[in-house]
């Protein structure tokens, strides 16, 4: 078979697949236990490299085994649904397959990302905002919190946080586990990662906020980060973002909102109003894998100061991969 | 345009840019300095959405500005040309859109990553191992230096490096800068990470090793992680595992290696003996994305000790995701 054949062959095979999920012909799922999918599928990879028939025909098996995510009735992971055009963009991001870390490897790749951290940061009332794309949104959550780690102690990142003060971290209980596994990584603790109680609605309750911030410092901590959630993944609560901000500043603390679930909602004229306030916050969470239908993982993190993320850098003695020369503001891979 | 048509056109396009570039009509680069490329293309978004001619002729120009990594002239990266199969993978994987958290939402791609963990496992002789892919080697080798951390101090995930002891880190002087970043990430600091010499081929030296172990117990650090590297980003130098492996044994330290760039080299007849040792090591860090032309971002940790990674885990209490069934075990995301 020619290359042109075996891609029209597998464009056959995607439009059948997606015509026939869409159409409703197929349930969302068809589900067995392992040990039955085991008898049912051969895993073992040949010995010899196989050929594109095997190929299609393990496709094929592929596809019908696989929870079906663009069905109109998959609610399950709180994202759904096909975006065509962003399918495609998929297509066309794997055929190319560049990287991001220098400007001279994917130029215009670059400046899209650039234009679209810029555009977001607009959105989110970041007036000189900066970001980066990551691999998720418990992966944008790690980075602010290390992003506030990194600032307030900026010598950590070269001498470790052994013999630091105790850092303490504030969300709802109704956030993300995403802030516990990022206190972990970050040799903070997730003990140091206080739930504070949240309303009949899911919402954080202020008041609870303050004393918990209070009982923190009087046990000799060092408060340095609140996560506000733009909708949790239970209830879908916004927590109350211009509060939050009030206390914040006033006691000098990061404010991260996680709108990894609801964060695309800053887009509806009707309910834009739940983000007031988010314009004071210091980073933004926003997944346009959820609720805008863009395939996994579509991830951003927005920081109100534009440079932040490149001071979280160790000092890199890279020279063979970042070239001193005019265009290192647009090397991406040192923010990331 | 029907989805047909539109799936239709935008193979032609892959199938086309693809042709021209095996042909070698193309040059590998087109460079252009970011305010040339700005004023050759129009980055704004539109204020409402745009039809798929705008989206076609938007394709093309990214496809004319991109660097043509599959050119057989593309070298700069460390990786290089063109895997049909595995593109068709990636194109697969975008279409059916599903994540890896649970066993529920991608059974037949759970079991799939855990043959070829296994399969992966049995090649670098952990007879009882364990693993996940990961966003990259980088990620990777974080993870690793997070699971030796974590095994020495388990309770750190908890209540934090605050207060522990002076962790110490040994790579060699060749090694890659994501164990700056990774001490930088975890609390450890990129100060308490030791450069080794390295020989004239680029290999680490042994007696250095030694030396700088002694050094930093003399001072009163901890040293519970060496990393060696199994094919170094400069020279493509393979560090003495055999070597090291003793001496991590002798000093009761994590080893583990980085083999981001030559991993692949594992399946070689004729150069498997660089890999002498590996089997003795905790973890190790493989990247298809290399020299196996797979696209990116396939990379792999494996450990030794099958749940290890599992461990690194904070105490989770999320029964709306991870329910209490008899297919924990295949439940990927909690260890990844």
């Amino acid at each position: 078979m020619t290359r042109k054949e075996i891609l029209g062959k597998t464009f056959e095979l995607i439009n059948d697949y997606q015509s026939s999920v869409a159409s409703g012909e197929k349930s969302v799922i068809n589900y067995h236990q392992p040990h039955q999918l085991k008898d049912k599928i051969d895993l073992k990879l040949p010995s010899k490299a196989g050929n594109y028939d095997n190929l299609f025909s393990d496709i094929e098996k592929y596809m019908k085994h696989s929870v079906h995510t663009s069905h109109k009735q998959f609610l399950n992971q709180l994202y759904s649904g096909e975006n065509l055009p962003a399918l495609i963009g998929e297509f066309i991001t794997a055929l190319t397959n560049t990287s991001m870390y220098t400007y001279e490897v994917a130029p215009l790749a670059t400046l899209i990302e650039k234009e679209l951290i810029n555009k977001m940061c607009r959105i989110a009332g970041f007036t000189d905002g900066g970001g980066t794309f990551t691999t998720g949104g418990s992966n944008a959550n790690m980075l602010a919190m290390m992003s506030a780690r990194n600032k307030l102690l900026p010598d950590i990142k070269k001498n470790g946080l052994m013999g630091a003060q105790t850092l303490a971290v504030f969300v709802s209980d109704q956030s993300h586990y995403s802030f516990d596994t990022a206190a972990n990584i970050l040799g903070i603790g997730s003990d140091h990662v206080y739930k504070i109680k949240s309303d009949s609605h899911g919402r954080m309750l202020i008041e609870d906020l303050v004393k918990a911030i209070e009982t923190s410092l009087i046990k000799g901590e060092t408060p340095f980060f609140i996560a506000a959630t733009a909708g949790t993944t239970l209830l879908g609560a916004f927590d109350p973002l211009d509060e939050i901000a009030e206390i914040a500043q006033n006691y000098k603390i990061w404010m991260h909102v996680d709108g990894s679930f609801g964060g695309s909602i800053i887009l509806s004229t009707k309910y834009k109003y739940l983000f007031n306030g988010i314009e004071r916050a210091d980073s933004f969470t926003w997944n346009p894998h959820k609720l805008m239908n863009v395939p996994l993982i579509a991830s951003v993190l927005l920081v109100k100061e534009k440079d932040r993320l490149l001071k979280n850098l160790t000092n890199l003695d890279t020279d063979y991969i970042y070239h001193d020369n005019d265009v290192q503001e647009y090397n991406l891979g040192k923010q990331s």
